[in-house]
C-alpha cells in the first residue's frame, strides 16, 4: 500500500502511453483529471493485488469511445462518478476499490479520479497489462467473468445500466451507445471480488508503468538514448526507425482507425514499415515481411525524447523509432489469440511471439 | 373493471389495427401472443382509468422496432417479462397495473402478456390514442412526465435500464440499441402515478378499438359496408377509394419508411394518392393537394373487408379506401404539433385538422 500524490500522475501517464500502443486516448487528458481530482480531496491509495482481500467488491472504471474525438471533446470529469455510482445502486453494495480497465492511456489514469473523489483504494492492477481497442478484450473474458452489469454515462446526463448474454454483447451495445452519446462514454463494469481481481487480473501495471515515464524522464534528465531506456525497461526490442510518411485515419463505428507509413532510416533505410491501428497498433509489416502483431505491444516513440506517440497526434514528418514488447504470456494462449489476436482483426497472419521473431 | 378474455382479443387486435394507421406492428402477433398468455394464466382485469388509485404505479409496456421486421422476427414472450421485472426492480417496487404504449397495432395486445403472466390489471388507456413511430411521441411528454428509466429487452436475454435528460435522447439511445438487437426489442417505461395516467393518458382506448373491431365484424356478417361502418365508429372520413399502384418502402435508422401510391376509383379516378410512411402513415396528398397529415389518423382499409391495412403487408393491385380520422384534440396545441405535427417529419406544410377539410 502506499499513497500516490498529483506530483506522481506525469510518470505514470507517460508510461501508460507506452503500454497505450497509441491507444487508449491521450493520457495527458486523463492526467489533468486525475491531478485536479487528487488536489481537491488528496492522495489516492494504491493497493497491491495482495493486500485486496478475497470478498472485497472491485470495480474497474473507464472511458470508452474513439481516442481522435476525445482529444476534443474533453470529460466534464462527473460523468464517471455518474458512473461508479449507478453501478454501486444497481448492485446495492459500495466498492472497497476501483481498478484501471487498460494499462494504457487515458484509462491508467481516469480511475484515479474516481478513486479519489470517492475516497476508495485503487487496486494496482489492470485487465490488459496494455490497451485494446473492445470491451471484451480484458484477461477477466478468459477467466467467464463477465463485464455486465455495466454502467455507462455521457457528459450530458444520459446514462444506462446493461446487462447482457456474454461480453461481445457488451461491446455491441455499448459501443453504439458511445456513438450516440458523441463518441466518447464514461463506464464502469466488470465487479469483480478480490480473489477475481488476483486470478484474472494483470496485477502491478500502475507501478510497471510509472517506472517506464520515470526511466524515460531519467533518461532525458541524463541525456542516455531515451529509446534504449525504454527498451529495456519493458523488455521490448526496436523493430524499426524511420520518418512518418503518411497517415491515414477515420472514425467510423466508434473507432479510430487507419494506417501508419513510416520510410526507415539506418538499418532500415530504402523499407517501408505500415502500421494498422483501430485506435490501438495492430500489426507492423513492411511490404514483405510481418514484423509484430497483436496481442504483443507497438509502440511508436519520439526519436529524441523517447515519449510514445498516440495514433491520434502521429503525422508525416515525425522521425520515430517503433517498440514491439511481449504481452502478457495468457493473451498467447489458444483462448486469448482468439479474442485479441490477428485473426479477429482481420489480418491473415498466423500469431508468432515477438521474441521468436527478434530474441 | 371488466374481464377480457382471449376470444375478446381478436375485435381488439381488428380495432387496433385501425387506430395503429398503418404501423404499431402487425396485431396477429400481438395477439398471438396476448391470447397464449391468457389461456396459460386465465382473464386479464380491465380496469377503467377513473378505477385507479390515484398513487398507484402504472408501468406501460411494448414493442420497439421496424414492423417489417417483428414479422418474420416473432417474439419468445418472455422477453417483455424481462424488461417489465427490469424496470421493477430498478423502481424497488411492484407495478399496480401495466398500460398499452400505443392504441394502434401490437402494442394495443402485448401488455395484455404482462398483464396474464404477472397478474396485474391491465389500465384502459394508452399514451397517443393511436401509433406514432418515435418514444418521446406520447401525451405524457407534453406533461413533462419522463420516459426513464426505461427497461429494453431483446429475446436473446440482453436488456438495459436508460436513464436520460429527455424522451429524445431516450428515442435516440433505444432506437440505436434496437436495431443492435436485431430491429425488435421490447420496453417498460414512462412509470407513472395513477394521477398522472388519468391526466396524461388517453383514456378507455381499449374499449373504443375493441368496439371498432366489433363494428368490422358485425358489418361483415350483416353485409353492411364496412367502410362505412368504420368511418361512423371511428368519426372519420373517407378521403380515398382506389388501387394500390406501388409501394416503396425500405428498412432504414430502425424504421419501415416509405410511400405508398393509390391510383383513384369511382369519384378519385384519373388522380393518385401518395401516402409516406415511417412505420405509421404520415401525409396523404394528391399531386396538387394535401389531404389528411399527422397527427391526425390515416388508415388504408380493404374496399371488400374494412380490414386495416399495415405498411408492410401493402401492395400492388389491393383494393383500398383509405380513412382520415381526427386525432385527440392535446395533439392540435403547438406543443403537440410541435411533437408530432408534419414539420417534424419535414414535410413542409401546415397542420389543418381534418374536419376543416371535410367537415
Amino acid at each position: 500500500m502506499r499513497q500516490i500524490t498529483a506530483s506522481q500522475l506525469d510518470d505514470i501517464a507517460l508510461g501508460a502511453a507506452v503500454l497505450g500502443t497509441g491507444g487508449g486516448g491521450d493520457p495527458y487528458i486523463g492526467k489533468l483529471m486525475a491531478k485536479a481530482a487528487i488536489d481537491r480531496n488528496g492522495p489516492v491509495t494504491l493497493l497491491d493485488p495482495s493486500e485486496v482481500d478475497d470478498d472485497a467488491l472491485v470495480i474497474p472504471a473507464g472511458m470508452m469511445g474513439a481516442p481522435t474525438v476525445m482529444v476534443e471533446k474533453i470529460p466534464r470529469g462527473t460523468e464517471i462518478i455518474t458512473a461508479f455510482e449507478a453501478i454501486q445502486n444497481f448492485l446495492g453494495r459500495k466498492a472497497t476499490a476501483t481498478m484501471s480497465v487498460e494499462a494504457g492511456g487515458l484509462n491508467s489514469t481516469t480511475p484515479f479520479v474516481v478513486a479519489a473523489e470517492l475516497g476508495i483504494p485503487l487496486v494496482d492492477a489492470d485487465m490488459m497489462g496494455r490497451a485494446f481497442p473492445e470491451i471484451q478484450m480484458v484477461m477477466p473474458s478468459l477467466y467467464g467473468i463477465k463485464a455486465t452489469p455495466m454502467a455507462i454515462a455521457d457528459e450530458k446526463g444520459n446514462s444506462a445500466i446493461l446487462n447482457t448474454i456474454n461480453n461481445k454483447w457488451t461491446e455491441t451495445l455499448a459501443r453504439t451507445m458511445t456513438v450516440d452519446m458523441g463518441c466518447s462514454a464514461m463506464l464502469a463494469a466488470f465487479a469483480m471480488s478480490g480473489a477475481q481481481v488476483k486470478e484474472a487480473g494483470v496485477g502491478r501495471t500502475i507501478t510497471q508503468i510509472e517506472s517506464i515515464g520515470r526511466t524515460i524522464r531519467a533518461a532525458q534528465t541524463a541525456h542516455v538514448d531515451p529509446i534504449d531506456a525504454v527498451r529495456r525497461a519493458t523488455g521490448g526490442f526496436v523493430i524499426w526507425r524511420g520518418k512518418v510518411t503518411d497517415v491515414a485515419r477515420r472514425t467510423e463505428t466508434g473507432f479510430a482507425r487507419g494506417d501508419a507509413f513510416i520510410s526507415g532510416l539506418g538499418e532500415f533505410e530504402g523499407k517501408s514499415l505500415r502500421i494498422s491501428f483501430q485506435n490501438e497498433f495492430l500489426i507492423a509489416q513492411t511490404e514483405d515481411e510481418v514484423l509484430v502483431t497483436t496481442p504483443d505491444l507497438i509502440t511508436v516513440l519520439d526519436a529524441e525524447t523517447g515519449h510514445p506517440i498516440t495514433t491520434e497526434t502521429l503525422r508525416y514528418g515525425f522521425r520515430v523509432a517503433v517498440l514491439g514488447m511481449p504481452c502478457d504470456r495468457r493473451w498467447r494462449t489458444p483462448a486469448g489469440i482468439a479474442l485479441v489476436g490477428p485473426g479477429y482483426f482481420g489480418y491473415k497472419t498466423d500469431y508468432i511471439p515477438i521474441e521468436k521473431r527478434y530474441g
